[in-house]
């Protein structure tokens, strides 16, 4: 199956943007009366067939449309402090959205590394890797978000912050894998290299987030990232198995 | 805590390499009678004074030594095919260090993109991660191995075998993250993109290897190996609490 990206796609008739005419016709050879997926990054799945295979604007009308496709059980939200090595973030990017991740947000943290972010590069690799995983969600990529806004923002479902310094509660720290359960939403926060502050981990304890852990090992931070990313999906997806 | 590697310490006395003495003595500034640590990769951990820190040949004393430093309670071994892209493989590497593991086999597969594989920069990345996450076990990386000689040697522990083609097996696949438990000691095996051929599937399960799965989603190849290695490390952590 091949997935283009259309976020504007509205039936019954589309025309691809020109690059995407290019890659279609050009590379992939797709010609008249072929049959192609676009999704809109919605949850959409449209099956479609090329109308008119233009290499500059490839026409295809909708044969059939499939809503929620795939749609995972939960909503994971990271929020995680961009790193020194944009490379590192960028891959934590492509990789979450593999394994499954609703949304991702630059964290702006006291010992944050990087203090900017510019998404576009952040952009295109989420696009490439929800189409190259035949994903009809793309995941959010938020604006670089200060910790206090972060920590104060409602949010529906569990919030719990990953740190390494001892545990501020009483009750210490839950290791997310035990105690996240299927379709639970939440958001995790991951802190930058120099872990976050004494008074960051209060804030977010006062606002309500539960202390974690990733384990016993010392992970990077862009590891510790998507090792929350895959702990949801282990949650999710234990019980899991294919009969066939 | 600044960790050196050197596969050959032998206490009580030991000089540095060049190389390492240039990072010990100029970039990091440690002097006569400062303390560092050095591993051999073995699981040992010493602690050692300096007590020459000539730039080229610093040479220390150990202090004391720790066997078996953080060893983890299980032994997982995944053999993958290299990718076409060498950056990802190298990219498994480290993280895979990071969240632990016993030995790499680079894969070779009837459907491998990549049929040659040279270690040297492999084995910088090993010792690298090893060092940055503060480990003292060093993970085995093998030679490229054929698939027949890979599930034809014998192991002590479990084997598996993660493919995406409907279960060969009468029982289906099990959930990686299911199946495995506490303490197992493993070998899991990843297919390349084009995934293993049904003839290595049957000889894997001739072999007495089990199907797996590593859940819903379509993972690259070098991120499904490293689900592997987070899922045994998630099993291992599981009911892991850090009460301080």
């Amino acid at each position: 199956m091949q997935l283009f990206y259309a976020p504007d796609i509205a039936p019954s008739r589309y025309t691809l943007t020109e690059e995407e005419s290019k890659h279609c016709v050009r590379v992939l050879r797709l010609g008249r009366g072929d049959t192609l997926h676009i999704t809109d990054g919605q949850g959409n799945l449209f099956c479609c067939r090329i109308t008119d295979d233009d290499p500059r604007r490839c026409t295809v009308e909708v044969v059939s449309a499939e809503r929620e496709f795939e749609k995972l059980p939960y909503a994971l939200t990271v929020a995680v402090a961009p790193t020194k090595n944009t490379e590192r973030f960028e891959w934590f990017l492509e990789k979450a959205t593999e394994v499954g991740v609703s949304g991702i947000i630059p964290l702006l943290s006291e010992h944050s590394e990087r203090r900017t972010f510019r998404p576009e590069r952040g952009e295109k690799i989420l696009t490439a890797a929800m189409k190259q995983s035949l994903k009809a969600y793309r995941p959010v990529l938020h604006p670089l978000t200060g910790f206090r806004e972060a920590v104060e923002t409602p949010l529906n479902g569990r919030r719990f912050i990953a740190h390494c310094a001892p545990a501020h509660s009483p009750g210490g720290k839950a290791y997310l894998a035990d105690t996240l359960r299927p379709g639970e939403d939440a958001l995790v926060l991951i802190g930058p290299e120099g872990d976050f502050s004494t008074a960051e981990i209060d804030l977010a304890l006062a606002c309500g987030f539960e202390e974690i852990t990733l384990g016993s090992q010392r992970l990077r931070t862009e590891t510790a990232a998507l090792a929350a990313v895959m702990m949801a999906s282990v949650v999710n997806n234990s019980q899991f198995i294919i009969h066939n």
